[in-house]
């Protein structure tokens, strides 16, 4: 094939792809870069779903003390040996413990202590009898000097909480759970993961902001609002300052924008108005440019100093997809997260068969209808709402022709 | 049973519960009272996420005109029938046709417009030349005016995608995808269901506030923090001024709060300081208080005026489980979502039994151990960080004795 003369090295403009990239090749080079980012302090009220950055051992016990985990009376198990509905044992209430407000004596067989839920056990006391299981008199329900009357037995440690200890460790993503039991542990503040910062660098002079009324040839963004939302999702800190004119310096300087990545959406292919494969490869490395796939082969990735740069093609399909092979992995990773897809997978049968040539991988839309796997037609592959019609998407690898009807596939769910 | 004569019809207090609500008998009257909110209108940059509260029907095709789905050249299929590497076809370059800047002209056989992805259609050209199958002259590459040479042959509709349209349909959880049909579309907002607003009532005078460090029998809160990321994840705002005194008056200030849900964490039961109940029972109805569950089964839920009111026990553990199956149940009805748990399923065995008495549903945490399901030592039942250690739990329904071990059972994953 002839090239034109004056082209540079790295300028694949109007000449097509020389070779494509494997994806397997791609996320080869991709996860090599990948590395959690460092730690930052933040409120408890806001670390559901972040990463730990380091381990959390407690230095106390949480509880710090045995507790009633009923409401009832504290009693020495053994007092209660033999009580029944029929066969009625007495014992003598000798004080409250409350949560926060604990009785402070000790407790002999044949006494109780009225115990609510989350008190400390009094001394001696080894069980709670829950309130159903006992009667109170009349003229003085329970009250501190009179007498309760147990309808069954207790065994030692029943209904009481022992105090615990707590180690977290590094890289859980914590649950709300994890919050609570951090707070009762002291913490007010814990240690996580920093969120990446996402610069996104949407191109196009066909573009139009996100809620334009499309004119003529001039299109409304998607891409921008659709991406931003997926950052967010994969935990990343989304600046996306508005739309960038098809200029070298205008990408240029969203190229080297403060920002652990880069993501440039449009001009990511080798047509002439493509310019940031050669800003990418003249001012840093662009170590993958096109990749064997289906959409989103005029992809590519590399770095520019410290942060990873991600071109998406500006066709919204390919967008998606390139965002879930490749950008969403390398946001999820630096943020702490698992690398793999925030997608449910699910088997299921193939209601029509997918066709696929060997040494290209496709992602191909379905919709689920009565528990079959439909394939979307193509004739829709560059329509986003192809991914809104789908319930998600079935990936052929590019050693597979494909799958035959009837075939039982992993179909991963958008929702 | 004697009873307290001076208690009034509805204090159950230090009676215990005369009778105890089933969980299906509580969700009965659960979900006939879930409605989903009214609508707000927000910006898409915070769509994603939110239930779509009316039909998106699309008065424009998205994309209004047909388009290049990769880069090279529009051109009229048949003329490149027979094209092949050994059988190059020429083709006159007789413009460009860049996004948002189409081709004007129109388009006959032997004759080719460069076209970028996303360009619209020449009139007259059905399918689009991949540039790598296309050489080019070294003098002038591409260029108007000059031959270019087809290596293969396309056919009509090839690299072209067709014009749109779109509908959503209320219900729908707005995926990322969406959001970037939506912009497509011009809308720049778009009504979605309101989020709850929560009211989060913390009880408690042993309770310190989130982040103080635990001293001698006051404990840390950890139902606060815990409740308030189980709020956000459900789609819920969560509305927390602090901790709430045990007195009638400041409970009474929380759940006749200006909310559309009041939680009140604490002091559910039927002891002496367990105030909310009674207050409920006054102010409002309170449908249920008491399930045959473990843990939870002091737990209670009504209505005060047209706020849904949730009573749950103080004890972490069963704070965490009363709010899964009614609190948080309700806050994602109302915020439009799915009533389901949030929580993946798998199904596995059962390394050791897990017993639980006909009549009580049982909610067990376990671990998922080389695959294997593993119950936690019930001695941790009041204890958060079981839950923390725990994968996630198995239910133990009221109708059964439990499971055997080697049993297949379902898993809830946390995680």
């Amino acid at each position: 094939m002839n090239r034109p003369t004056k082209a540079a090295t790295n300028d694949v403009r109007m000449r097509g792809f020389a070779r494509r990239h494997t994806v397997a090749a791609a996320l080869e080079w991709l996860d090599a870069q990948l590395q959690t980012l460092d730690a930052e302090t933040v409120s408890l009220s806001v670390a559901a779903g972040r990463v730990l950055a380091s381990t959390v051992t407690s230095d106390v016990d949480v509880p710090g003390f045995d507790r009633a985990t009923m409401d009832g009376y504290a009693v020495v198990a053994a007092s209660t040996d033999g009580a029944g509905s029929y066969s009625r044992l007495s014992l003598t209430v000798i004080g409250d413990s409350m949560p926060g407000r604990p009785f402070e004596g000790s407790i002999q067989q044949g006494e109780a202590v009225r115990a609510m839920t989350g008190a400390p056990m009094p001394r001696g006391a080894d069980a709670v009898l829950p309130a159903e299981f006992v009667e109170v008199d009349a003229e003085g329900p329970g009250k501190s000097g009179h007498d309760i009357h147990a309808l069954a037995a207790v065994s030692p440690g029943k209904n009481v909480g022992p105090r615990g200890a707590v180690v977290l460790e590094p890289g859980r993503r914590l649950r709300p759970q994890d919050v609570g039991v951090l707070s009762s542990i002291g913490y007010g503040q814990v240690s996580v993961v920093r969120r990446p910062r996402v610069r996104l660098v949407v191109t196009g002079n066909e573009l139009l902001p996100a809620g334009s009324r499309p004119e003529g040839v001039h299109i409304a963004d998607a891409n921008g609002p659709m991406l931003s939302a997926l950052i967010e999702r994969d935990g990343g800190l989304v600046d996306f300052p508005g739309l960038v004119r098809d200029d070298r310096q205008s990408i240029l300087n969203g190229l080297t924008a403060d920002a652990d990545i880069v993501i440039v959406s449009g001009g990511s292919s080798v047509g002439v108005e493509d310019l940031a494969p050669t800003l990418v490869a003249e001012h840093g490395e662009l170590a993958v440019h096109g990749i064997a796939m289906r959409p989103s082969s005029p992809t590519g990735f590399g770095r520019i100093g410290r942060r990873l740069v991600f071109l998406l093609p500006g066709n919204p399909v390919s967008s998606l997809c390139a965002y879930d092979f490749f950008a969403g992995r390398a946001i999820r990773a630096l943020a702490g997260r698992d690398k793999a897809w925030p997608y449910r997978q699910v088997r299921a049968t193939l209601q029509r068969k997918i066709s696929s040539p060997v040494g290209r991988l496709d992602y191909a839309r379905v919709k689920l209808v009565d528990g079959l796997v439909e394939p979307i037609a193509v004739g829709g592959a560059s329509v986003l709402s192809s991914t809104t019609r789908a319930d998600g998407f079935v990936i052929v690898g590019d050693d597979s022709e494909g799958f035959a009807e009837g075939a039982e596939v992993d179909v991963w769910l958008y929702a």
